[in-house]
Parts: C-alpha cells; sequence; structure tokens
C-alpha cells in the first residue's frame, strides 16, 4: 500500500499555476460532484479537481503529483460502473472534460484523432456526417467520454458484428505518471514493431498512464438496418436461440437479450407502450441486421425469424419505422436506469461463450434461489455478455452485505467453469477486485501488479483499481 | 547484455530426461538445419535442439534453462523473415514442431483451441470443412506455424477486410521462462478484467513465454468470392486507387498491390503463361471480394471496377473459374521467392496510413535513385503495408554493406513522417532492431525493456530479438 501525501495550499498554487486559477476546485459543490460516479452507492471525494486543457498541462500535473506522491484518479464521464473514477485515496481528480475536441476526421483514411473528452455519441455523430461509422457505444453514449471507453474497452450493442473499443484503436497519445509523453504505436491497421503497448493500456482502467489523444480507425457507414422484437416463454430457449443464429450462418449487427423483468420495468419506467408483453413471456431477443442493399437484410431478418421460431418463439415485432426502431432502441438502453429506479441492485458483468448462456442463466438463478436472491438478466447475448443485475428487494441488510458476497462468488466461479470472466465491458475498479483471484493465478496477478510498477513506480495514478 | 552459461553434458542428460533422448539433437545436420530461417543469408547454430511435445516439458524445460542460464530460442516454423526464430546466443532451440494437435473445433461458440505447431493452412483447412473461417495467412501458409504467426502479429491479404492474427486471438496458454504455466485471458469475445496480457504477447516475437496453447475465434465461412487482376500505367495511380475503392464505401477481401517486376518475376518463376504484362504497365492490383450473395458480388465488383477505371487502369482480367483464381493467387504468393530467385535483396516490411501509399512508393523510388538501389514493391496495399525488396543487382559489395544502411534508414524516417511504422507483420526481430530509435523514444524502449524484465528477470528468452 503506497503512503500518499496530503494536498497542500502550496500543492493547490502550483497547480494553480499549471492549469490556471479557473480550473482548480476545492469547493465543497465541486468535491461532491465529483466523489462519485453511477456505480452503485460509492463516495470518495477528491481532495481537489483539476480541469486540464491540453497534454501539456496533464503532463506537468502528472510530474508534480509523481513528485509529491499525490494519489491522481483520472476521470471521463463519470458514468462507470466499476467505480474506475472515483477518488478513493482522496488527493487529486483530473477531469478530461476540456480536453474535449476532435482534432481530426481523416476522411483519405478512414481514422479519427480526438481528446479523451468528447463524448462518445457527439464522436459518432461527427464521423456519420462523413458516411463515417465508429461502432462501439455503451449505453451512456450520450453521456460518456471516448476516453473513459478506452479505460474500460467498452462494447455496447454492436460488438457482436463490429467488435469492442480495442478493436478500432490505432495509436494512443498517453502521459506516464512521471509526466513524460509517449504514443503507444502507429496510425496504422497493421503492426509488428515491438510490444503491443496500446492494447495493453485499452482496458486498463486509467492505472498506467493519462490518454490525452485517440486515433481510431473508421469504418464505412451502412446504409440500411432492420430491427425485431421476440418474444419466448423461456428465457432458456432466447438464449440457446442465440447461438443458433451464429451457427446458421448470420452475424447479426445487435442481438440483445432482456428477461422478462427488464422490458417490463423498462416499459413502465418510460411509460411506453409499444410492446405488450404476454403473461407466459419470459425474454426477449432485440434482433438488428444491417448494410447496403435493403433486400438481403430482408432475406437476412427472415432467415433469422425461422431460426428462432424453431425454439418456439412467440409472435415477432418487425420495427416498420424509423421511429418504432427508436422506441426499441430506447427501451433496450434505458432499462439499466429501470432497474435502478425499481430497486437498490448490483450489477454483474458476467461474460461466457457464446453457448454456454443458457447454463449461466440457469445457474444465475439456481444461485440466487439458494442465496434467496432475485436477479433481472438482460445484455449483448450475441458476445455472452450478460449482465446480471441482483435485486436487493425484500432481502435483509445482513443478508445484502454479508452472504450475498458468497452468491456473487458461486456466480463468478460459474463463469469461470463455463470459460468466461468476470466483466465483459465495465471494468474491475474497485467494485470487483476481490473476485479477481477466481479468475487469475497469483503468477497472472504478479505479472500484471509488475506492469503497473513499470509505469508507475510511486504508484500514484489510480491506485487500488484493479488490484491493491 | 547478458552472460549466458553454455550447454554441458550434464544439461543434455537432463534436457533428455524431460524430453525423451529421441527429442534432443546436438548432431551437425540437425544443428545446421535449425541455424537458419527465412530471413536472407542470417546463420546461427544452436548448441542443441529440442522437441518437446507436452506444456509440462516446455514448462521444465524453461525451469531448467532459466536457473541454468542457457539462452532459449523457440521456433515455429521457420518461415521468418525478421530472424526471430534464430539463436542468435546458441544455447536451447525449442522447435514447437511436436506441439502439432488440434485440440478442439468447437462450433458451437465459433472457437479452436489448438497447439502452436500447426501448420496455418493446416488450420485453415480443418476449420473449413466445418463451414469455418479463419482469415490470417501469410504467403507461408503451407509451412509457417500458428504458434510463429502468433509471435509475428501475423496478416497476409485477407487481412484489408478480416483483420491481422491479433483480432483472432482470444486466449493463449504460456510458459513463462520460469516455468510457470499461465492463461492470459478467458475465451471470451468481450473483457474488461486486468491489463491484456493475451494482446501483449501476440507479436512479441517469443520473447515473453513460450506459447502451447491457442484460443482462436472463428467467423462463418464467406461461400463466394470473386477476383480481378487490374494494370495501370502508373504504380503512383495504382496506389492512389486503393483508397479511393475504401473511400467509395468498398471494403475487397483483399486488395494486393504488385510492381511490374514483381508480377513479371514470378510469372517468368512459376512459367505461368496466364497474364501478359504490356510494356507500358508499371502495376496491378490484384482486388478480390467475398460473401455469401453472388449477385451483390458481381455489383461490388463492377463497382469498383469502375472506381479504378477512374485511375486509369488497362484491360481488366476476371478470373472466370476456380483455376483462374488458383492461378492468379499463386502468383500473387510466390512473388517473394521470384524476388530471391532473381537476386541478393533486403526485404523491409514498411506499413503506412493507406492513402500515403503514393506518397510512400515515390519516396522509395526517389531514395533509390540517390543510394544507387533498384527496389521492387509489392504488398498488402489495402492495410499500407508495402513490402520493399532492395535489389542487389549490380550494387558493390561497399554499397551494400555499407551506404545502404544510411537508404534504409531514409526510408524508415519517411515511413515515419508518414503517420506509418517499420514493420507491418513480419516482426522486428535481429534485422530491423537497430532502426527501432528512429520509430520510438528512449521513454518507450524503456517501457517495452522493463516489460520484457518482468517476464524474463534472467533475460534468456529470445534475448536481443527487437532489442538489446
Amino acid at each position: 500500500m503506497s503512503t500518499f501525501a496530503k494536498v497542500t495550499p502550496a500543492h493547490i498554487e502550483a497547480l494553480k499555476a499549471i492549469v490556471g486559477e479557473a480550473y482548480v476546485f476545492t469547493d465543497e459543490e465541486n468535491i461532491e460532484k465529483y466523489a462519485h460516479d453511477e456505480t452503485e452507492d460509492l463516495h470518495f471525494p477528491p481532495e481537489v479537481v483539476l480541469k486540464p486543457a491540453t497534454t501539456g498541462e496533464v503532463s506537468r500535473i502528472m510530474k508534480l503529483c509523481n513528485e509529491a506522491l499525490l494519489p491522481v484518479t483520472p476521470r471521463g464521464g463519470g458514468t462507470g460502473l466499476s467505480g474506475g473514477a472515483l477518488a478513493q485515496h482522496g488527493g487529486v481528480l483530473l477531469s478530461t472534460e476540456r480536453l474535449n475536441k476532435i482534432i481530426e476526421i481523416d476522411e483519405r483514411n478512414l481514422q479519427v484523432t480526438t481528446e479523451p473528452g468528447v463524448i462518445t455519441q457527439v464522436l459518432q455523430d461527427a464521423v456519420r456526417e462523413k458516411g463515417l461509422f465508429y461502432p462501439p457505444d455503451p449505453s451512456s453514449r450520450g453521456t460518456c467520454f471516448i476516453g473513459g471507453n478506452i479505460a474500460e474497452n467498452s462494447g455496447g450493442p454492436k460488438a457482436v458484428k463490429y467488435g469492442v473499443v480495442k478493436d478500432y484503436v490505432l495509436n494512443l497519445e498517453l502521459v506516464l505518471p512521471n509526466g513524460e509523453v509517449i504514443w503507444t504505436g502507429a496510425n496504422v491497421l497493421k503492426n509488428a514493431t515491438g510490444y503491443n503497448l496500446t492494447q495493453l493500456v485499452v482496458g486498463s482502467e486509467g492505472t498506467l498512464g493519462i490518454v490525452t489523444k485517440i486515433v481510431l480507425r473508421l469504418i464505412p457507414l451502412p446504409k440500411h438496418d432492420l430491427l425485431m422484437l421476440v418474444p419466448f416463454n423461456s428465457a432458456e430457449f432466447a438464449c440457446a436461440a442465440v447461438s443458433a443464429i451464429f451457427r446458421a450462418g448470420y452475424t447479426p449487427s445487435a442481438l440483445e437479450f432482456m428477461e422478462r423483468d427488464a422490458l417490463l420495468w423498462v416499459t413502465q419506467f418510460v411509460d411506453s407502450s409499444m410492446v405488450k408483453i404476454d403473461d407466459e413471456v419470459q425474454a426477449h431477443l432485440l434482433i438488428e441486421v444491417d448494410g447496403n442493399h435493403p433486400d438481403m437484410l430482408f432475406q437476412e431478418m427472415e432467415a433469422i425469424a425461422a431460426v428462432v421460431m424453431e425454439f418456439g418463439c412467440g409472435e415477432i415485432l418487425f420495427a416498420d419505422s424509423h421511429q418504432q426502431k427508436e422506441e426499441l432502441w430506447k427501451l433496450r438502453r434505458r432499462v439499466a436506469e429501470a432497474v435502478k429506479s425499481n430497486s437498490i441492485y448490483k450489477e454483474e458483468d458476467t461474460v461466457v461463450p457464446r453457448a454456454e448462456l443458457p447454463l449461466l442463466l440457469n445457474g444465475v438463478k439456481a444461485i440466487g434461489e439458494r442465496y434467496g436472491f432475485k436477479s433481472v438478466c438482460y445484455g449483448h447475448a450475441g458476445d455472452g455478455n450478460l449482465h446480471v443485475n441482483i435485486i436487493k428487494g425484500d432481502m435483509t441488510e445482513e443478508a445484502w452485505n454479508g452472504t450475498l458476497k458468497d452468491g456473487i462468488r458461486e456466480i463468478f466461479e460459474l463463469v469461470k467453469r463455463l470459460g468466461g470472466t468476470i466483466s465483459g465491458e465495465h471494468g474491475i475498479g474497485l467494485v470487483q477486485k476481490d473476485y479477481m483471484e477466481i479468475i487469475f493465478s497469483k503468477q497472472q496477478m504478479l505479472l500484471m501488479k509488475q506492469i503497473k510498477q513499470v509505469f508507475d513506480p510511486n504508484n500514484i495514478l489510480n491506485t487500488g483499481k484493479i488490484f491493491d
């Protein structure tokens, strides 16, 4: 464990000299604002909040903090679900919100260079105007930052066809904890030049350096898409249909699973009347295909419909207008909020090989019965990525804060047995690090900790995230 | 620099006890066989060649060598082009040729688990029989090993649409230099669980550990493809057409560039009469599209043909049978051999953002004029990956072994200025490491060397590759 210094008035003056007085915050309102993210009920106030606007400022901040042994927590949009942007040790919170420029959309090379504080959807819309596509978009795309997406290796609904953030990152400008600035790679599609520092930094949850510029590859924007919602009377059959679709040779551009309560709650939450959920329906699949040829898409959607019918689905709802598509996607994207508004909950971001989904879902329910918790599951089924929301409901405080831990442990042990892991796209941060030893051996953990030490010998940067 | 021990008779006995007497080789013929790979004229005899058959044997070998400070060089098919599999320091050469089983083709999850000593084409054919596709295949696919492809992060002609090796590796079993065995990740499509050790190992050229099992994701096999060969009277225009195809919204499944001499030499080398090369033709593009709907492919190919015609191409040759396709691909795949048979040469594996190809090609020619060398260029133009073959021809030995280095340095400086790097898919190995400082700062090199130290504190594993 590191012994950190406390932020002194002298530090504050030095930090003001770097970023300007207007961008150094120690007032209660700001400290409070940056003391939490979207992770359940965690609360860790920093001592000071900084909003640098350039790589040079970030570099000088890091150099100062590294020498003074002040802990630094980098932060994007604050939408994280694992506590990665929380200042567990107080100290300096470094917000990237003023690093918010899209530097260049390179239409010749199908690349974009951006700062980390750009909102993901803003970036998507900007490249879309040029007929280009940056696929990874978490449900929080309207508020999360692209830099945070890099830190967590985010996914989102399109990952099933188009891959996750790591599949789009070509190169990163990184400020190291000692203040040195490097680029991690080159702006090329193929690279066999030394170790892949780019991929080491993607998903490292802001523990190895602060990303200040990002080069992403883009792809041509598909011109058309089709969307359908498929009800099933058995959640297990819905899960089984998922891998059958791929085995039949189809790759949907989205393949989302929602348990009965997920869709029911969000329908009530947003007061939507679009979907009627019959009593016997236990789960839904939301299936999208995209491409450039509408005729082909219709054929493909029909073929997929034929596959899901073999799993006893109910009446399929085809979205027949842009508005209907928007409405269905709104329902899917706001499930998390609906769950949150409904009950105290804990979300586990499990991921397994796609065909093991039915076993995972059944296992989660069986564990829930033994430990006395209800769960609402939904997520990116095409990737085998199931968000398990454990609902507090009428559980006692003792059970919620006590034995539930053992239940979660059993879920993760099941995930491991099925060839999966404990986080698909939310990261480990503060909330899952106690479970890392289920997945990793001592030797693996040692390698990771030693890599951390290579980048951050004074252990000041986002310390205590991923591992202690 | 490490001080290595020499292999003693006692070591040989201990190694025989591990892998069996039949798989320990010290005879001249075997030593000579493993003293070179496909990299120009390098020659480094090991002291002993080992052929272990299990992860356990590899682990025990590494433990012994780590404690005895014996250098270990891992080796796949020996087809490398950067000297990565050469025993520069003598010692132990560890061949993976008996780790040659495909362990499981998981049709439910579209994954394959394999040992590293499987020939890439054997693996491709095995999954193809199940209707599945593993796209990355270097020209050497008939003899290279999948383990070597992991070490070099290989590409091949399909990379332009389907990505390179790193885009298919889900998980690796890795024997560390100390003999410990770890898995680097999980068998899942999305992973936000700690540092991405998998991607750190891919492309690390056998310097961090020995890969003993590989889990790859697979995709459905496209059912149809079309192929055409397009001549241009200007190599620069051919390069310019490449990025125009993507900007028009098309993603070919292969987009290969060959300078006049590349195609001419290979046509003579394999004695093919399929292609007539007119006097004024300076370059060719080989363009493939693939997919499941023949009608769509014809439309797509016609649209691409319209794009290349805007760049003044000559008469397009459409391959109209399986045999013609095979013949055209044979020509492309054997260019390297043809160049090799034609002259002493050095191959540089340059890569730049795709649209910068014309500037790269022009720059290479201009540098060649100043330094008095001729070059034959070809490669994966869709990825911006140009193989620059510098031909000795009638250069003096002094120029070849002396000033040429400065010319190569200028090529790499140009590559850097264009946003590219010095190896796209061949790796750094022994032959490019002197040029690493063109691309990387001292701080970047330090990070890589420290990461190497984390994995290999005694510095025994493939020491001296990538960097000293």
